[in-house]
């Protein structure tokens, strides 16, 4: 098993990464808790809840479970974890455990965050993705309007990372969580993203996956740390999720996953770079990668202006100026002013581009 | 014109009390804003609002308007509020004004707190309720089953109470503000509660009134500088909100006012004090000023067994067990832990006295 150790600024938390760590989830704890407040979604409960209840068997504890996928992110579900919160007898020293991938994390931490004015809550992640998510207290929901509108920075009182429960994930899920390990490797150095580029996702093996989520977790902790509540490079965590985002807001959560969307989200931000910086990245590497990998690299049907009005709401917007992470180098993320002329032309372009790669496989942005 | 500095964990801000200030709100803004959202109520806009969006005339304002009174502390305000906030184009640097009473303080202070996982936000108070909600940073709305549960500790940056405001305050807004004037005295001195006391309501003047305001502010201050996230000392500022909080959630929010029901509160918490402490404290004093100020001091018409059950529910409530603060002297709160069958009796027993002491005004207590 793995520690690592996360200094926020109310307080230090461990990150745990091991094997079966579900069934020992009170001695990962830090501390007794009167009450515990599970919340965890339909498809996780199937295949781990019971392991964890029985784990904490000697104590009084309460589930709730929401429906899987993103659309649990919303006002209504934040208000239906408040009540049971209240109903069941929740004190301000109990705790919420969020048992699941990202989505469960940020509502429950949202709740957790608010519930009271803020109780303790401990990250239990049981996808790829939620490595990144659990780690750094970003809590929110979502507004109709914009993803991660509503929220709040609510350090978790610890993360118990059980690599086991990864087994039950989708291809579709590993490919998700797996935009997010490239993500932290690109801000990284070059040894994170020639490992994370040499995994054929289809045949992970559980020693490799470990490696690479404590990587990351390490990548995404350093960062945090420096700058918990994002007024410098914590911003450059948003590498490929400014478009990203504006994707997963007009598609409607759920219907393509995150990973899916952040992975297009990281080849724009790469092609914008080498446009601006006139340097050389490996987009042809990594579009490669992705497509042999199975990631849905097709352009959703939605037209540039209506991407751009939306990338415009974005948090990191700034004086109405849309800020983007782009890449000088693998490691060497800065953060870049686009106005609105060229944002529309690179997104009109890019969205061409992508098109005629996707007709060529690949060939056309080599010319 | 008064300025206190108030230290919280993220910043150190100002609380500017003096006549006419809402003519200036830029000059007391801590730095400049791209953006600025005013929130305030039906009743407030009608008096003040164009005074304060003239004096920021050179910015970007949007104004939104929610209903009066506590029933705007709903989630459905809340969530209208982020709309608006994203509709406008509200960015992590712009600033959103509360200008009105602790509601509008508290719901748009819990927009500032969660929007883009919080901005800054400046609390203009035009209640003399509000000069205790305005400092220390906790916003909230309200849950149907209890009062504030959905909130968090999120400072202003600044305070601007322009007391020129309070001349349209009702008899009953008095009254109300009082009463937390009240509070802070007994857990102040005996020379503030001596000001206090000296007072007829119907005959304040402003000078008096301001003088008292900062003395409230003072004692504020001191106890949230010193627990701003209430794991101790500030918790005694809930003095009289045990059974004033359970009266206001099952009489639903709006049908008294919060100081009203916060005046009942202190006659308990002063009754229960003398009860288990043995000490004499000016419960008769207090019930005639009280009396004659024109407070509604009849028992709402709920058993006390429901209300025994709300008061569970409270924010102080550690084990199950009801957290109440009484006082051993003026100006000396302690915590005390009230156990179910104990609580049940004092409820039952204040409840006929306060019957009977209507009855025979108010010399029941003295036998």
């Amino acid at each position: 098993m793995n520690v690592t150790h996360v200094r926020a600024a109310t307080h230090t938390y461990n990150v745990y990464v091991g094997e079966n760590l579900r069934h020992w989830t009170a001695d990962y704890l830090p501390k007794t808790y009167p009450s515990i407040l599970i919340v965890t979604d339909e498809k996780v409960a199937r295949y781990y809840l019971e392991d964890v209840k029985r784990s904490l068997s000697q104590k009084h504890v309460a589930v709730h479970t929401i429906q899987s996928g993103e659309s649990a992110k919303s006002i209504d579900v934040f208000y239906e974890l408040q009540t049971k919160a209240i109903e069941f007898g929740l004190e301000r020293n109990s705790l919420i455990i969020a048992l699941g991938g990202g989505v469960v994390g940020d509502v429950a931490g949202f709740v957790a965050a608010t519930f009271m004015r803020g109780i303790d809550y401990v990250q239990m992640p049981t996808t790829i993705l939620a490595h990144d998510s659990s780690v750094g207290g970003k809590v929110a929901i979502n507004h109709e309007q914009g993803k991660n509108m509503i929220g709040s920075f609510h350090a978790p009182a610890a993360v118990i990372y059980d690599v086991t429960t990864l087994a039950t994930l989708t291809e579709q899920e590993i490919r998700s969580g797996y935009a997010e390990l490239l993500k932290e490797a690109l801000l990284s150095d070059s040894a994170m993203y020639e490992a994370v580029m040499a995994n054929d996702l289809s045949a992970l093996t559980s020693e490799k996956l470990s490696h690479q989520l404590i990587s990351g977790i390490d990548v995404k902790a350093a960062i945090v740390e420096a700058d918990e509540y994002e007024t410098d490079q914590r911003k450059f965590l948003n590498l490929g999720h400014t478009l990203g985002h504006a994707l997963e807001t007009i598609l409607g959560y759920g219907s393509w996953t995150h990973g899916e969307l952040v992975a297009i989200g990281l080849l724009f931000a790469i092609w914008v770079s080498e446009k601006i910086y006139g340097v050389k990245l490996p987009y042809n590497a990594i579009y490669r990668w992705l497509k042999s990998n199975g990631y849905p690299l097709k352009w959703p049907s939605i037209n540039s202006e209506t991407i751009f009005t939306k990338m415009k709401s974005d948090k990191k917007t700034v004086s109405g100026t849309i800020q983007m992470v782009l890449l000088q180098k693998i490691g060497h993320p800065v953060m870049c002013e686009i106005d609105d002329r060229h944002m529309l032309s690179y997104l009109r372009t890019f969205q061409n581009e992508l098109l005629s790669s996707n007709e060529q496989g690949g060939k056309q942005h080599e010319k």
